[in-house]
């Protein structure tokens, strides 16, 4: 068997990087630490902690990565190495470029050109509900917008202290931008038992509670979910609406995998139904949704960039909003052009389409494989329970464990999944996340795993971990 | 004449929607909206409002452009459209990205061979002093990592509220940071009279003046400065050193024009003169230096990236520190990459030298004439005196102006310098900041614009800037 390839000892150094950072972890870790002298039983790290298709071994869109390479080099706009449509793009991006370079900072909301672009792709996507540009800002990851959006809801300094409801489970990046900026995140509960469904009386539970201790100002939800895989219907996302408008709260709407939706199911962008709804809540519910290039199939997250639309905010708001995005001054331009590349690919007739389309429909089809093989594989495994999931980037199966794994990981001063999750790296170099990294309540463990990969590595993957949890139920019964 | 071209009304149109954002430029720029409609006196708007050297009209630099490409397109690695140098740096630079892709998602503070080869280049830049990887966090431009290590400096809830010293004139965006931290910006006067030199009495008396209100925790100083072009000598900085040290303040060097400095002037990182002074002053004062990719002859402001090493932070606000990188995930990674470039171009004997040879020496040549053109014009025209530009990306030239255009600013409601770069703009084309944007004090009136600019776009703006300024002193004589 061979060694790890250099490329794969830095992953599993940045996986115990980031482990280090959860003092529970430490103790293992030091243990683990002989890992990287000692040989493995196992020639690859297989990183399926982040939703990110290039880490996971997905190829990037040639025409993409084509007509960002002929914008750095403009020579290539001219050489016959590149498609004919992909050097007319470049020249085209190039265009809106401040002196022609994509080195040049941007206007704050991001190249016009590109904005007006967003722009019409929402209007496409939501069967002709407008879209303005000026309610659109491009920014460094739709992470970013949403701390940007969050640092104009919250006031840190207010008293009761400023909420915003968040779901249960919930990927700790949001949580951690609330309470950085000095709110506090108040849970509601998905209900894993109906596949992660959003419940109304949640929602009026999180809030009625919230109310009497903290200012609560905004309801975030992410559709489809992360880490939960759920995809919510029209039904449940006009109740949404009709919550925030009696309640009086900025809807936050990540919408960042709306790519990503398997068999039946169907992505509906919250500002559509919203329209759709009609008056008074089309006109006044106000409401922020986030997109972003990383999340897609063109998995461009390296590049670091997103959006947001704004709907229904105050103009004045608006104003503040444009403050605070031009401290940065502008999202990273190659970012931007990508974003652009993203929303509007090639069509059939383009003489890059056919390429454009075999890859990604390579993609769609290996990751609904994925979906069928992981839900197949985890399902017949004793003690695992998986949800159906029904869009995003990850699985995010249940783990019943035994009281003797729970009883050693609590030994070892750590939860049960994170203990589960480090052996698991440790023996078969699947890296995943624990549950407990989502905030979910004590007595219930989980597994988070990205389903964006290729199919021999999702196989490689559903290989090992059926291994390792046979052996480790049989080591803990 | 020609008509302005689209690219020209696209920089017009931004300027304008930058200005607009100022209340009092607002009914001015009613007036001038009718320039959208009018044929113009200029076909070409120059904007040298930003220190950008790509918007200015200088080329970005071929070798970091090819790599880069190559990065994105990797078929090009092994075309001979490349030097084999920029192929194999480009392949050097894809081994450290996970998964080979540029799109993939970078350990929070940068890739870490990046990492490493910045350290060594700070070692190497500082004669021998040495440079720990680990002090190192690449981020999404150097004001970003500025605002961030103001957040862990700043208490927003804290009473007395916590202040920074900060130099005035000084650019807006690093006051805005301050500020929209919950934190106040104390400011200490530059002397103009002494080629804006600081001055270490202005620094007592801010800080005098600071702490019987404030809680002064630090001192922002930035070297070249920005808008003021002066370069600080050694003994000015040991002073600094001295003064932050016996005041337990934390040192907040901006260093990001240090490749830019002109004449005999030399550029001297306060790392550097930190650890020639030896100690106590070497191991205890807290330091943070700034650096970044827009700035430099590679002036790739569009990518997005810059680095912060920190000197003698405790190390557990060095994990703080971590977790607040980790929050935006990672700086762009086509930014990181131009990153390496910049700090290790190619060297003699390699296929690509000679072009960057000539490419870099042009750049210094150009600037170096646009410095004493710039001076010798400006200093020769009536109610302009400009301070030598030792260093930096701007000449920031104070204005006398005639009481009668002082009024006539006053009657449309705005300040003084402000209406005099409208009128410029209106009549000219040409885009440069007015000084009140620094910060300056009522009565002193200063123009700002970029010399990073081809020597033909320098020769003319100072020939628009002689005509109009001749012209406008007659008018309000």
């Amino acid at each position: 068997m061979s060694e790890p390839r250099p490329v794969q000892l830095c992953v599993m150094l940045q996986c115990f990087k980031r482990l280090q950072q959860q003092p529970a972890c430490r103790r293992t870790l030091s243990a683990l630490g002989s890992l990287y002298g000692a040989r493995k039983p196992y020639n690859t790290v297989i990183d399926v902690t982040w939703g990110d298709i290039h880490r996971a071994g997905v190829k990037p869109l040639s025409f993409v990565r084509q007509v960002l390479a002929a914008c750095l080099d403009p020579t290539l706009v001219n050489s016959d190495k590149l498609p004919a449509d992909a050097r007319q793009r470049a020249q085209r991006l190039l265009g809106g470029c401040v002196g022609g370079s994509v080195g040049s900072y941007t206007a704050t909301a991001g190249i016009s050109e590109i904005v007006h672009r967003i722009s019409e792709f929402i209007t496409r996507r939501d069967g002709g509900v407008p879209s303005h540009p000026e309610n659109i800002y491009i920014s460094p990851g739709s992470q970013w917008a949403l701390t940007n959006i969050l640092k104009i809801l919250v006031n840190s300094k207010s008293s009761p202290q400023t909420a915003v409801l968040t779901p249960l489970p919930c990927h700790s990046t949001t949580s951690l931008s609330i309470t950085s900026l000095g709110a506090v995140a108040i849970p509601y509960n998905l209900s894993e038992e109906q596949g992660w469904a959003l419940q109304m009386e949640e929602l009026h539970r999180a809030l009625e509670f919230a109310k009497g201790v903290y200012n609560p100002v905004a309801l975030y939800v992410i559709n489809p979910g992360n880490p939960s895989g759920h995809v919510q219907s029209r039904k449940s996302m006009q109740d949404v609406i009709r919550f925030v408008s009696e309640k009086r709260l900025f809807l936050l709407a990540d919408e960042v995998y709306q790519d990503f939706v398997y068999g039946e199911h169907e992505f509906v962008s919250y500002k559509r139904v919203l329209a759709e709804m009609g008056p008074p809540f089309a006109d006044t519910v106000e409401l922020a949704s986030f997109h972003s290039v990383s999340k897609g199939f063109t998995g461009e997250g390296g590049l670091r960039c997103g959006y947001v639309e704004l709907v229904n905010v105050d103009p004045a708001v608006m104003k503040y909003i444009y403050k605070m995005f031009s401290m940065d001054t502008c999202a990273p331009v190659l970012g931007q052009l990508a974003l652009d590349l993203m929303l509007n690919p090639p069509q059939p007739g383009d003489p890059s389409y056919p390429l454009y389309n075999v890859e990604t429909r390579n993609i769609k089809t290996a990751v609904a494989n994925n979906v069928k093989r992981a839900s197949e594989v985890v399902n017949g495994l004793p003690g695992f329970c998986c949800q159906p999931v029904q869009g995003g980037a990850f699985a995010f199966p249940r783990l019943y464990l035994p009281p003797k794994a729970i009883q050693k990981a609590k030994e070892m001063g750590m939860q049960p999944d994170t203990f589960y999750c480090l052996r698991l790296l440790e023996e078969t170099g699947v890296f995943a996340s624990p549950g407990c990294e989502y905030g979910l309540k004590e007595g219930t463990y989980h597994v988070r795993f990205c389903i964006l990969t290729p199919e021999d590595t999702m196989e490689e993957l559903l290989g090992r971990l059926t291994s390792f949890h046979t052996q480790f139920m049989k080591d803990f019964s």
